[in-house]
């Protein structure tokens, strides 16, 4: 029954992209669930599948995973890409809790009011050159894009989404009804 | 050379309380540096103590720990209580996460622009009613609250910060500079 992890989320990267990313670099097969209508939305939540009434949701080993640092933990757990001790994880916790940070600068552009749209802007790039791409930049350099299952991943045809367009954005607020 | 762990924020609840919280849980004695000036602030960071130039930080067995989450994780899992296996610690971080969700509705609230609170006092209160109260009551009841050590920390005369002030916020935006 163990079977493969089923993410249910929209048709695009957006929240559930790092949990894809992970499952790949574990080397994990997935099937995608996508919520393409209201309807798809509210049944999940009828169905009391969405502890917080929000995707990514995920189920693998027999359980129903909401929050996206939980899933990512669980599976990293699983698959021994946590760090080798305490220390190591610490420090993983340290990137992608940053990383998550830097992540929400996005999301608050894209749901922005248009007044706010240029100061929004402004901050992200400030916080982007001088805050996190000095930082992540020590931990990266070429690491992450050279392991093997990463490279499978990024390639031509593999399961990575293409960039979000303006009509799946529009999509996703149908189905989520605001 | 352990020491107590020391604790480098500002003199209010914050960021840091679930830290604080986390610490008196598990029984264990701390520090608090405060930030009193934008020099204390601007101090840490010349030192290059703060990964992404934020606090809290935490000092503790001779890591300089950044990230509320990470710091949390870490001494969750030192002083055992993060669950007795990695479906228990999945259930934690489902719930901790919906609590950095919950949270964030407050910071959000706190830094609107005047004519954005009124909807943002709105939206809180429904999330809080209709998402997150409701997924919390199930888990919580009477259970926290209970333990001998948050009961300690709850007593007057504890580490337990009073509630944040106007005063309090005016002087960390001087020391951010913001």
């Amino acid at each position: 029954m163990a079977g493969k992890p089923v993410l249910h989320y929209f048709d695009f990267r957006g929240r559930m992209e790092p949990i894809r990313w992970l499952l790949a670099a574990a080397g994990v097969e997935f099937e995608e669930k996508y919520i393409k209508t209201p309807e798809d939305y509210r049944k999940l939540k009828n169905a009391g599948l969405l502890m917080y009434q929000q995707v990514p949701m995920v189920e693998m080993d027999g359980m129903t995973m909401v929050q996206t640092n939980a899933i990512l933990n669980y599976i990293a757990t699983k698959y021994n890409l946590y760090g080798k001790d305490t220390k190591e994880r610490l420090l993983i916790d340290m990137y992608t809790e940053g990383m998550v940070d830097f992540y929400e600068l996005f999301i608050q552009l894209l749901i922005a009011a248009p007044a706010e749209k240029d100061a929004k802007v402004a901050l992200l790039k400030d916080k982007t050159n001088n805050r996190y791409l000095p930082a992540f930049e020590k931990a990266l350099k070429t690491r992450i894009s050279n392991l093997p299952n990463m490279k499978k991943y990024l390639q031509p045809g593999g399961q990575r989404k293409p960039p979000i367009t303006e009509k799946m954005i529009e999509n996703a607020r149908k189905c989520l009804q605001v």
